[in-house]
């Protein structure tokens, strides 16, 4: 619906885009409401490929999968991508600080 | 630039949405890098409004700031920030999920 009477703020957009983008992999296989260790590959390959460069490398998936499947079921559940989302952006927040001070320092 | 060669996923563009968000209210006052009471009421307020109802109410953005404030200086810093839409992003979740559910079982 383009005509919706409610707008939606820029930080509830992010949030449904997370929601969105979760939901899209998890449903492939399995259980609908977590990623699978095959779903939790296509999903770091297709959006975060810019930061988590070689996930195509089988190892990499299996350390996010390790890191992040707390309950050890080999499933990650949404809490479980929330943090990871959560991390990295937290991550890539403090690269952008650096780089900036950086450039503040030279002028 | 509108015509970057580097395309951004979903995920990525929720990523960097989290990100300007922050920025763009805990610049106004105090330290540039986190938000303040002030800070964060305007931010509660002008875009999380729909969720959390009346932060307009005081209380609301004390109690808020109470949760967040981990390290109880008064100010809420980016990874504080993540924690309250990541939990929200869960809550919101758990919701759609059982909303969907129950429309199943009605079939």
């Amino acid at each position: 619906m383009s005509d919706k009477t409610e707008s939606v703020s820029t930080l509830e957009n992010a949030m449904q885009l997370m929601i969105q983008t979760f939901h899209k992999y998890s449903g492939d296989e399995g259980d609908k409401y977590t990623l699978s260790r095959a779903e939790l590959k296509v999903m770091l390959t297709t959006e975060l490929g810019n930061y988590l460069g070689n996930a195509q490398d089988k190892n990499a998936v299996d350390k996010v999968m390790a890191d992040l499947d707390a309950n050890g079921d080999g499933e990650v559940d949404f809490t479980e991508f929330i943090i990871l989302v959560g991390a990295l952006t937290v991550a890539c927040n403090d690269f952008f600080l650096e780089y900036n001070e950086k450039g503040e320092k030279k002028k």
